[in-house]
């Protein structure tokens, strides 16, 4: 429609992940990041979940760029699988396109057109003028944007924290920020992640104080789990070791090869000679070495759980190591990352985590912060992203607080279109959205129904029964013999076998060799019997296979 | 042996759950708990967890009583199952053989002898004295113990918190407690779960001043969930209901009978005309009502799961609903919690919960609480119990702080035997323990292979392949047909179907008909390729099953 901006999120309105939002005016559209999710407990076997960006797809002559607040997964872990589909320009700050570099060429996506851009440089996209404004967060280099369209000004934070002391010394910027608010902004997007804390979020540079108290303290060697993009983090450990006379050795992919990017753009700023490897830490005293690895979230094949079970080649654990998950417990993980603890400490280390010390901070705003930025921006209308609706509400009573009007908070779902024309916004309908998973190569070719299968496969497991019927007299020649995988321990329950076994060839022998000759009927009716007994017996609910052939 | 005590924990000691503690000495044995554990979130499938008690059951002529604590599950739960297999006395306080009783009938074990003990009381087992010592928890009539044997005196404090203003009035008995120090204490056992928390727990008084806060200003229907144990929460609600002029419905068959019991037993005191039911409930108008209801960990069928979804068929959420739930989140359960919680924002209630408001204190004692039992106590020996190997790291390290010398403090794990004989405690040994695995009605029928193969069928699902051999010749009758189950959505993947029944038509023809006719070599080929095809093409990693019949 002429005069008229569409905004619609395609994905981060519904949970922590997948951000994505689609502005669009006239002929011109833009995107703001592109991330992916990591899957919820009963997605099982999936990898990650993408947004389904069929709407994007099927308008991609309209597309003039995609602009990215910063590096993180759930803003930029989407971009392989949509530039197979779409072929335009990305826009970010320095790192965030290093970063994206790096995963682009991974996944052989070289020819793809990357621009760095600096804050409060603007980026001229159709109609669209998006001018970058420094934020702070747990990554180097994340910006918010103020974006003018035809239909006013808007402003998305991205994901944000208000630092007063950021490690870079990079100061959010304020300033754009009321400036936009100062011109008369028509809609703010605003970062809901914490908006269920009260409070201010802490500055990064409170962990460096408990990390110097641990390292005053410390005698032997010294090993840190962390997220390999909090480069915020990397440096302030690399500070601290070179205070306390320690060498860093840094292990896992990942973690290599951002602190390699975030180096050679020079976000990161390494004391001479305190960046060593494996060979040279291992010639050091103890007390000298620090090593920084991946699997703060207890994932099994990382560095971390792989020293704390003794699996790693090279690195035992051993009394007066001090371990520090320097990292949130993200929910779903807390258990793995406890066994992971458990095994730190049996095996003499001395393990410190979030429940015990104050070795972390968020990355996102708290209450306080959230009520700053919408006094700052004094938007018209307020639309809470990146957050599940319990993280929207709260975030929108915190907007009418502040003086939005209740019925200019729009607390939006995925796909949901909002539209705003002559300074006035309404929701208007809904275009194609939803969740794709991605397992293996695979994308989208597991739906729900296999993850139904997954999860009753995952639950009892499942039994098949083979039966062989001669192919004229409908007669048993084979069988029933019976397969099971996940359901019992065979040897412990040759009796449950032997009764499935028979009641199944009974079942066969009530019926004439006509019906016997349906396959179709007799499968159905030997599900129907087991199930029941299955279900009487045993209180188990397996799937059941019968498979029968002819002989 | 003569002479010696042995301290043998058989659950609990590895994990918060499965509590069970066996004290042994001459020709007398007693046993304190029996408790199951929920399953870890790699147990699939499996119901709950119960400890590996063979080593009673091999010794049950010796066995003179079960003595409980109190009556969470992770400290009865286990009690169906071992009284299978022994038949013994079981001692509690009144509540706490109520509770036992009512799970007793449910799996017909009515015969066994239940004794209700008053605090205070000595009960005497074989060479055991043991005495029954008040102590404040998050369940009514929790009790721990002061065990006079031959070898010394032994305390066991069950799980504790140290609450001043306990909601009954029952104050813990510090008095026995220093009793036992004062005439000399070998060996203490001693409540971990807190051990990594600072401070005081906040007594259970603290809820109901967030309730107040929350029923003074409510307008609407006040729905709370809880867990069903918690008889001080109900007290609580029913108190601060009757002080706002609301009726209290409970819903769920685990409260309701647990209300009744402790309401027969004169454990909760509920106002005249308070408790009502579901239809006089209906009659009243939202502002003079609250429901109580299970579900408090988001339980997919539980009370408040179907009420979240739509799916309670009397009670539909609308706005101005308050839904508050009044327990931890615990830890695994926060996404499915945080589902229900967005469900009900959703449909216009208002969620409060542990994150955004204090309606949720925990049971046990924090650091200084545990810090004031040792020195209470003051033992020569300290065993921490109830937690896994991180927290009784944690009270090991409190213990050492008040006095206990740091060879006199013994981590064990289950099935450790510790031996004392003239006054001297040492680690000699150990017995069969583990964790049973409780499915549906099977005890023990799935083990670990078991788990492992619902482990992969979840991660992948299953590709059955179907071959028909021609009994003389070796060829190809039929097939090969593939049937797969929570591998792809087959319509979409239509491709690797063929592909992969193309690969197993090739790489038979490929053998001559002696090797065909070999089914399990045969079976291991197709295997083989197919493996190392799926890996390759769909980097996805199924269950294979060939199943090659003769025609």
């Amino acid at each position: 429609m002429d005069n008229v901006l569409s905004v619609i999120p395609l994905g981060g309105l519904e949970e922590i992940g997948m951000n994505m939002m689609v502005m669009e005016y006239g002929e011109d559209m833009i995107i703001i990041d592109s991330g992916l999710m990591f899957p919820e407990e009963d997605m099982l076997g999936i990898d990650f979940v993408i947004p389904d960006f069929t709407y994007v797809v099927e308008n991609k002559d309209k597309l003039r760029g995609i602009v990215l607040t910063h590096g993180h997964e759930d803003h930029v872990g989407a971009l392989p699988f949509l530039l197979r589909e779409v072929d335009v320009p990305i826009y970010g700050t320095p790192l965030t396109i290093g970063l994206v570099r790096e995963k682009l060429r991974e996944h052989k996506l070289d020819h793809v057109e990357l621009v760095p851009v600096k804050p409060r440089d603007i980026v001229t996209l159709g109609v669209f003028e998006v001018e970058f404004i420094r934020v702070t967060h747990s990554i180097v280099d994340g910006v918010g944007f103020g974006i003018k369209t035809p239909a006013g000004l808007i402003v998305h934070t991205g994901d944000f924290k208000l630092d007063p002391t950021p490690v870079d010394g990079q100061l959010m910027d304020f300033h754009k920020f009321s400036e936009y608010g100062e011109k008369g902004t028509v809609l703010l997007l605003s970062d809901s992640t914490n908006a269920e804390k009260g409070g201010f979020t802490f500055s990064e540079k409170e962990v460096r104080r408990a990390f110097e108290d641990i390292f005053s303290t410390a005698k032997g060697r010294i090993i840190i789990a962390t997220f390999a993009s909090n480069i915020h983090r990397i440096q302030q450990v690399f500070d601290v070791a070179a205070m306390f006379g320690r060498k860093v050795m840094l292990s896992g992919k990942s973690m290599i090869a951002n602190a390699q990017i975030a180096l050679d753009l020079g976000y990161l700023k390494i004391p001479p000679d305190t960046w060593v490897r494996l060979e040279e830490l291992r010639n050091l005293p103890d007390k000298e070495t620090v090593l920084i690895t991946t699997g703060s979230q207890g994932e099994p094949m990382s560095v971390l759980s792989r020293i704390a079970t003794d699996e790693h080649k090279s690195i035992k654990i051993k009394q007066g190591d001090i371990v520090i998950l320097s990292a949130k417990m993200i929910p779903g993980n807390e258990r793995a990352i406890g066994r992971i603890i458990n095994h730190l400490f049996r095996r003499g280390a001395d393990v410190i985590y979030e429940k015990v010390s104050e070795i972390h901070v968020s990355g996102h705003a708290s209450k306080e912060e959230l009520k700053l930025m919408l006094n700052l921006v004094k938007p018209k209308y307020f639309m809470p992203v990146h957050g599940e609706f319990r993280h929207k509400v709260y975030h929108a009573r915190l907007a009418e607080k502040t003086g939005t009007p209740h019925e200019n908070v729009f607390i939006m779902d995925n796909g949901e279109v909002l539209e705003i024309a002559d300074g006035i916004a309404q929701r208007t309908g809904a275009v194609t959205s939803g969740r794709v998973y991605v397992d293996g190569k695979g994308v989208g070719d597991v739906e729900e129904m296999v993850l139904r299968d997954r999860r009753r496969l995952a639950h009892d497991g499942i039994v098949m029964i083979l039966i062989g019927l001669e192919k004229i007299t409908g007669n048993i020649a084979s069988g029933p013999d019976i397969i099971s995988r996940g359901f019992v321990f065979e040897d412990a329950s040759q009796d449950v076998i032997n009764d499935v076994r028979e009641m199944v060839a009974n079942s066969l022998r009530e019926h004439d060799s006509e019906i016997r000759g349906d396959k179709a009927l007799m499968q159905a009716k030997i599900r129907s019997v087991l199930k029941k007994y299955l279900r009487n017996t045993m209180d188990r609910y397996p799937m059941i296979m019968p498979i029968i052939f002819e002989v």
